[in-house]
């Protein structure tokens, strides 16, 4: 299970603060936090307030790059946003994020073969985000598909059902969590696949229990990373649970600081 | 998801006492108890140091009576003692269990159909528990086709994949998960599915996060019954919301409590 941490996003206040004012050391604070708690990699997000985006991005890359020895997971909208960190990124990186639109898996596709990138992509097209397993599918065969045409190995997508709030979306989980599923077969390898755990709870009050149900659910149905909150200890103890469970890491008395020391 | 509880059992030794002294108000507690956390249906067994199976039997079933109207799951390796409690059960009773061995399901299935129980069948037979899941769906499978003989409605049984403890059959879990998911596929209407959830943690130090991870992980396969502890508030936390994620209940904000109000 790769953990990606999901704590430096310039959708929270204050990240977006000290990327206005470029206070690294509140970066690399979050970073290093992440990294101790189990991150094996980083999402990072300059958020929707940057000045000057490109700028910002590479700032942040670099900064992180100063504390921890980690991938990062580099999320934008914005393909050329994308490439500035993509430029000055010492590891293997993962892009995030194309929908299933040719367009924009042309360009990010271009970008992850010249970068030697993963890739997220997201089951939605321009018509939005589907309402059942089969479309689910469908859009992310098609993004299959044109990795192949870039030459980009299966192992190397990140597949992602798009995880709904369960106060909007309630009738859609048990379909996301079969897409899960169902994107494990598509191809051989396999591709991975990912959800955005918080999603889930967004906008409700009982956030934790949701998020580390929904992740063994997930995790039970072929969930082979995710984009979460490393610090919330409970969750971090079902993932390591739920990893046991499933033969991952082998069985010993105290295995959740077993894990952790490792 | 039917809760069944599995405290009253004379396998514990202050039961077991309880059961010896006909001491009916210590059952009757551990009843209410149970039903109060949100047990559906009491497993009811009166453990190895009986010394007149028959009457406590008996005795145990109309002691729980007296206190709550839930249906009783009545478990015991003999025939004959189960029967003493079906005889004098007043809602409709689960038999626990019989195996896939051809002796034992007629015998089970005869007293099943005469009383118009439930049966769990356990998917292991005379050599023993399955190493694999092919195995166990072969023998669910065999457990289905003697129900049908019997006339006995598929949606009337129970099958159960063997738990089996993390610390010695941690290779086993993926595939009991998966076997879960297959016993729902062998017949339409699909069979109830049900795991002794305490198995998993057997002997081991963080039982109940063994055991609320996997059971989120088997409704998530699904596990449509399971016999465990309700008095566990972080296991039916866990239960409660998977069953919400699985669009079971409808979400609200205070989602915990209005199932328990419930």
């Amino acid at each position: 299970m790769l953990v990606i941490g999901e704590l430096i996003n310039g959708m929270f206040k204050d990240v977006a603060k000290a990327i206005q004012n470029k206070e690294s050391d509140i970066i690399q604070h979050l970073a290093e936090e992440q990294v101790n708690a189990g991150a094996k990699a980083l999402d990072i997000n300059i958020g929707p307030y940057s000045k000057d985006p490109k700028a910002d991005m590479k700032w942040l890359v670099e900064s992180i790059q100063k504390v921890v020895n980690v991938s990062l997971c580099i999320d934008s909208p914005r393909a050329d946003v994308i490439e500035e960190g993509l430029k000055v990124a010492k590891f293997r990186t993962i892009i995030n994020s194309t929908s299933a639109d040719d367009e924009e898996m042309d360009e990010i596709f271009t970008l992850a073969k010249k970068y030697k990138a993963q890739v997220i992509g997201l089951a939605m097209d321009k018509s939005g985000v589907p309402n059942d397993k089969s479309k689910r599918v469908e859009l992310a065969a098609k993004i299959i598909a044109k990795a192949m045409d870039f030459g980009i190995a299966t192992e190397d997508l990140y597949l992602d059902p798009i995880l709904l709030p369960i106060n909007v979306g309630q009738d859609q989980e048990k379909a996301i969590i079969e897409s899960i599923r169902d994107f494990r077969q598509l191809c051989n390898p396999a591709p991975n696949t990912i959800v955005g755990l918080s999603n889930i709870s967004q906008g409700t009050k009982a956030r934790s229990i949701l998020n580390r149900t929904f992740l063994a659910m997930a995790m039970a149905n072929g969930l082979t990373a995710a984009i979460l909150d490393p610090l919330d200890r409970d969750l971090m103890d079902a993932l390591i649970t739920a990893e046991l469970i499933l033969n991952k890491n082998i069985y010993c008395e105290s295995f959740l600081e077993a894990y952790r020391k490792k």
